[in-house]
């Protein structure tokens, strides 16, 4: 079981904190953690996932891996700037976002693009001829956004069996 | 001068037509379009180009030059599937957004990460905390789309000068 | 400590072995092992190392996480065919090349260019103005390529420090 | 009719003078020329193209466009580091190498390993098991390669039809 959690590099203080706790209460359910690799809410999601036992996987935009977060345990390097925002929604089966810039929205449409659910926590808002496009499940906190991202890793793994 | 014109493989008749005009409106400006290079919006935006004389660049996620659309001048099959969106992006000096699916979702994600300007006609609208994002340009017309974009492109000459 | 195991996908039973025999070499010495993930080669080596207790990591070409050979741990489908040679070899620091067709010496091609040393198990001999190029370090059997492996690794990490 | 030229960026004086007669040899044909885009056998090969009258695309490794050297007509950025190799020779029919150092090893690889044929002029000589293997059809000319290769180019368009 991988879930992706994506946000911004310099998230405000609060939005860190919630990032942190995402990643450890994936890390308390024995979900592996994939993510951009460096910081912001990335390494808050990191850090929580190690405080609570869990596993760590770090897709670089750059070359070197000294670039990766403390807490990432497998580094990939992909020295592919943005475009290795695609391998993190294809190696998550479901992602949460957490805060978010404009690298983010693009991951959350690859993610839609791709039928990887997206769960939102003080994400993007996206809309469509003035209508809301629903796709995006809001959370109202990170215990929240994990059991739902949970939820929707369990009903898509029957679906496979 | 590039300019990137970007929207969904399966448009409304509306939407084509409306990409048609944009793509025709570049071409009789003499700027070159680029694209994804596959159906839909990225096939009328060149069909409307080639019919002012303009030129066309279609930047493919597989590996098959013949599934690009006929109106295609070069053709550039990359093979990495939704990764070449920020190929796209990286190219256009500014990017039109007509309408617009999932993906192109992605691409006003990585346009605005790479800072490079959006108009959007009737594309996607996006929100961060209850507060609608201005980045993307708002345009009434295909003609008021050109028109915008033109501005933006020629503001950035000047300030590289 | 991450090694690098490529070679072709549809090898001759005798570098299937020999692979096998490396990733068991590897997985003893408590080495991670990355890979393209796929069938051939790559799962010889990943099947040594986990009869070896080792870790495993496949960066496949494809999108579908079920085309990994079953003995790959992380698993990270990128969607980009042959360019996802060059995350192998980013995210090793030392490739062990076993065998292999074309698809190995664009990998061995990469990691020359990108610095990251060779180790080559009857595989690719490359010569230039007719001279041997002798940036490829042979070796005569697994264990003699895992070791030639580790004493790169260990020069090139104190090097670092 | 694309013809993609590959080689090092760093060129002795008589390896870019080659390449600048291939390119010069295209342009007269009318085939378009695909390469990386920067200095040494690039540069050379589309300076020889412009002479003549040819097209010219060029496929950065990086984000910026006036890395391109001065006569590449269209510029596609990846940003995407040797990741972009691929695209190249995805984009030719046929690829024709000039001297080269390590990175040209791995376009003939992908070469090789995407059934794009490829004419060496003084380049890398590939062998397995003691025997050379004969993919690279060898040229003794800058004519000769451009010879050779608008024979493969022309073979390979009458398989198709």
């Amino acid at each position: 079981m991988i879930i992706g959690v994506i946000g911004a590099g310099e998230p405000t203080p609060e939005i860190y904190s919630l990032a942190e706790t995402v990643g450890e209460e994936l890390g308390k359910r024995g979900v592996t953690l994939v993510c951009g690799g460096l910081g912001g809410v990335m390494e808050a999601a990191c850090r929580g996932a190690k405080k609570a036992g869990g596993t760590t996987i770090g897709v670089l935009p750059g070359n070197d891996k000294s670039s990766a977060n403390p807490w990432v345990d497998v580094t990939i390097p992909t020295g592919m700037g943005h475009s290795r925002n695609v391998i993190i929604v294809k190696t998550a089966e479901v992602i949460i976002a957490v805060g978010g810039a404009y690298g983010t929205l693009s991951e959350i449409g690859h993610s839609l693009a791709e039928q990887v659910p997206v769960v939102g926590l003080k994400t993007w808002e996206i809309f469509r001829e003035g209508q809301k496009d629903k796709s995006i499940t809001i959370a109202e906190s990170p215990s929240d956004a994990v059991e739902k991202a949970m939820n929707m890793l369990n009903e898509s793994n029957i679906v496979k069996k």
